[in-house]
């Protein structure tokens, strides 16, 4: 079986190793990553969504903190700050450093981000194949207001440096309307038995991959089933400042309301959403009330717990939305 | 009192650290670093020289190692041998790192090397004016013949991976005879009242800065007296494999010998060598037989202890020097 799935930093890449624990010996995973997370710091080009996958998928991540390599260590941080150069507020360590410097060394040699990619996971062997969503640069940009006035600063300084604090007024992904899909990412999607949207951001995360012309739509059109996991429990993210900018493109911060932004599969969008994605949604057992919600707008809906509390629960969510997708399949 | 000095790696500045212990309050020294060494490693400029005489004078310095950071980690070093990307013979702690990244992002931003060096220098504070030589890219190439025919190689391919094992037949520093001197550095020489070659290697650090067309010229026609310390105790070099070098370019390993390959200030120039740039020489004690050799040749020659044990021994190197300089001052 092909398995397609978009994903975000954190709790994609926590998904997505859920994921492989529930497949079967085979199965092949094709994982679409958020680049509009990207910076570049120092010179160096910076994919922190890729990078999460990447080490938590190869073994490298820093368990408790969800980015970022074990065993770190922060001379060059430290250094920084004696230069007095910054920003302060983003935490690269040496280890990540490393990637960083490999990454952008071959950028500078003409490679794409996608050739670097499978480069960086000849080493990290993911145990999937990771693309990233496109070759071209995006950047999310968060539209704030603040005592400065109303201006668009980067997604990593609204959510890391700002927390996220200001309300989110527009979400930009710059340079968007005119990105290719990478190299087989297209392809992916129009073979792939079945589409999977783990409960990543949907509008900065799994918003911006669709973003790239050519990819919502793909996706609209695959015959596989598109299966998404709600990323709101109880009507909070269960990570991260999703309500933030939920808000931004005037969603709820609701599971129900999560699955209508996505939109049932080949329904008409409106709002400038475009065409609907989703066959099927998982939302979790606090939950339930909205299941009925969801079938009412044509999604088939289930409720499970939703909490990514190790492996297998984990396990236990990706293998429901496999089932969910079989249930659905046409 | 303006002091110019010319300097390589570890024995100039060794030596920097001495002359600033000796020199009277309101005495100026401007240090013209070799940039011949440099080399650009994973996308990033790497000036081995420039940096050792900044750590070194600012207090950074790894004591006994004499090049690279003091408390320095290696985390980079590991994981790019994890990523399989070479090269493994040169070192390049984190801390090191960051002074590299400092420097690459400003070389980007179309800052001269001189202003990058003045900018790392304001958190260095070494007590020196530091000018590299030429804001151009020279990097020195040594000729060698193994196994594989004969090629030419980076000096530090040949200095660090090789150390020096095999015959330098040729020195050659690629990019000097087009190269500027950087801004500032003729201006200090021709301002100079004293003009030192410390014990640095008279080929690959102080040679390379020779090398670049306007500084030779401008040293020997300095009013100021020009002194040298020789890198060649009884014989051999202090440190390093100066005698590799040396031999390339045909002079023998002797205080001496590097003495007349310096020449006669003012003394038409040789086989190539360019016009003679000593007024004065200094000469260890262990040599005290070639005094007269070389005062035969025109320099005044003064035999003194040259070991830079310790930072007071250095000081009266320097003072000797100083006092050398008085001597012969015309």
């Amino acid at each position: 079986m092909r398995i397609v799935a978009l994903a975000g930093g954190i709790g994609g890449a926590r998904f997505l190793r859920g994921l492989k624990a529930a497949v079967a010996p085979g199965d092949e995973i094709t994982v679409i990553g958020n680049t509009g997370d990207d910076i570049h710091l120092y010179g160096l080009k910076v994919c922190p969504d890729l990078d999460t996958v990447m080490y938590t998928l190869g073994g490298g991540i820093h368990e408790e903190q969800g980015w970022g390599r074990a065993d770190e260590t922060w001379s060059i941080k430290a250094e920084m700050k004696e230069y007095g150069i910054g920003p302060e507020w983003f935490g690269l360590g040496d280890r990540d450093f490393a990637t960083h410097l490999v990454r952008s060394q071959m950028l500078t040699a003409d490679y794409s981000l996608s050739q670097v990619t499978e480069a960086l996971c000849v080493r990290w062997k993911p145990g999937v194949r990771l693309l990233p969503m496109s070759d071209d640069r995006v950047e999310t940009h968060v539209k704030i207001t603040d005592e400065a006035g109303t201006r668009a600063v980067h997604f990593q300084e609204y959510w890391v440096k700002l927390h996220a604090a200001l309300d989110a007024e527009a979400i930009i992904p710059v340079g968007a309307d005119t990105a290719k899909p990478a190299p087989g990412v297209l392809d992916a999607i129009a073979s792939a038995d079945v589409i999977l949207f783990p409960p990543s951001n949907p509008v900065v995360s799994i918003g911006t991959i669709l973003a790239v012309p050519g990819i919502r739509e793909a996706v609209a059109a695959a015959d596989a089933p598109v299966i998404g996991l709600s990323p709101i429990i109880g009507g909070a993210p269960v990570r991260g400042m999703a309500d933030k900018v939920l808000a931004a493109v005037g969603v709820e911060t609701t599971a129900a309301a999560v699955a209508r932004h996505y939109g049932r599969k080949g329904a008409p969008g409106d709002g400038g959403r475009g065409v609907g994605l989703l066959d099927g949604w998982l939302v979790d057992t606090a939950d339930a009330d909205a299941v009925a919600d969801v079938e009412a707008d044509g999604i088939t809906c289930r409720a499970i717990p939703l909490l990514m509390t190790d492996v297998e629960a984990t396990a236990a969510m990706a293998r429901a939305a496999l089932e969910l997708a079989e249930q659905v399949r046409r």
